[in-house]
C-alpha cells in the first residue's frame, strides 16, 4: 500500500530486518501476522508493545512517533513513547521460535529464528575460511613456481 | 456481533471450549486473536487450518460447513471439508504453552494450557477426597457414638 511505503521511507529497515518470506512452512495467516510489525510488514525485532496491545520493532515506532506523531500507527490511539513495554514472554518464546528457511544457495536449512543471525553469520566465516584456503594455495603456488 | 450468537447456536460449545479471559498477563491483541476460534471466538479447541489458511476448532468447522456450507466462515472461500488439515507444530507448540490463570477460587495459579484440563481435574479429584474423608469422619463419630 502507499501508507505501508511511506512508513518504509521513515523506518529504513529493508536492510537490518527479515522478511515473513523466510517464514518456512504453511503458517495460519493470523499466527503469521502476529508477528509482523505493523508499520514496516517485516518480522518483528526487538519488538515493544503499546497499552492498546499492538506490536512495533522498537527502531520503527521510535520513529514513527518522531516523524508522525505519538498515536499507535494501527489504530490510532494517542500514546505517550514512555508507555511502549516489552511483550509477554509467552509472546517473545512464539517469535524466537518460529522456523525461517535459510536463503543460502545450497543450504536449504530450517533455523529457528532465534538462531537465525548465528547461522548466517557462520555461513560467511565459512566464505572467508574458503577465501582464506584458496589465497594459501594460491600462494604456495606462486611460491613452488618461483623456488 | 448477531452473526457470532448465530454460529454460537451452531456450535454449542460454550461448555466444552475456554474463553479466552483465561488467558493471563497481557498478551499482544493480535497475537492473542491468532488462538481464537473464528467461529466461537473460544480458544481454539483441536483446531484444524483450511488452505487459505484460516484456523477453527474441529467441532465448529465440522458443524459450520454441514449447516451453513462448504466455504471458509472467515474468507468466504469455497472449501472442500477434505483439505482440512492440522496446524503447523510451531503454531501448535505456541498454542499449548498459552498461560492461562486458573479461575478456581482462591487457586490462582498460572496453568499452559496443555495442562489445565489435568489441573482442573485435580481441583475435583481434591474435592471428591475432602468428600470422602467427611463422609469417614461422620461415620466414624457415627459408630464411636453408636459403640
Ligand atoms: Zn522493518
Ligand atoms: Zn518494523
Ligand atoms: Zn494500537
Ligand atoms: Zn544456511
Ligand atoms: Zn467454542
Ligand atoms: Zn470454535
Ligand atoms: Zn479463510
Ligand atoms: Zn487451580
Amino acid at each position: 500500500s502507499i501508507q505501508r511505503e511511506q512508513w518504509l521511507n521513515i523506518s529504513h529497515c529493508t536492510k537490518d530486518h527479515l522478511s515473513t518470506d523466510l517464514i518456512s512452512g504453511k503458517l495460519p495467516v493470523d499466527f503469521l501476522y502476529s508477528f509482523t510489525c505493523l508499520v514496516c510488514a517485516h518480522l518483528l525485532s526487538d519488538p515493544l508493545q503499546l497499552p492498546c496491545g499492538h506490536l512495533f520493532c522498537r527502531s520503527c515506532i521510535q520513529k514513527y512517533t518522531c516523524v508522525v506523531g505519538s498515536h499507535c500507527p494501527a489504530c490510532k490511539l494517542p500514546c505517550d513513547p514512555s508507555a511502549l513495554i516489552s511483550p509477554d514472554k509467552a509472546f517473545l518464546s512464539a517469535l524466537y521460535s518460529l522456523p525461517l528457511l535459510c536463503p543460502r544457495e545450497g543450504c536449504g536449512e530450517q533455523v529457528r529464528l532465534e538462531s537465525f543471525h548465528k547461522h548466517i553469520k557462520d555461513h560467511d566465516l565459512r566464505v572467508t575460511d574458503k577465501e582464506i584456503q584458496l589465497s594459501e594455495i594460491n600462494n604456495n603456488l606462486l611460491a613452488s613456481k618461483g623456488g
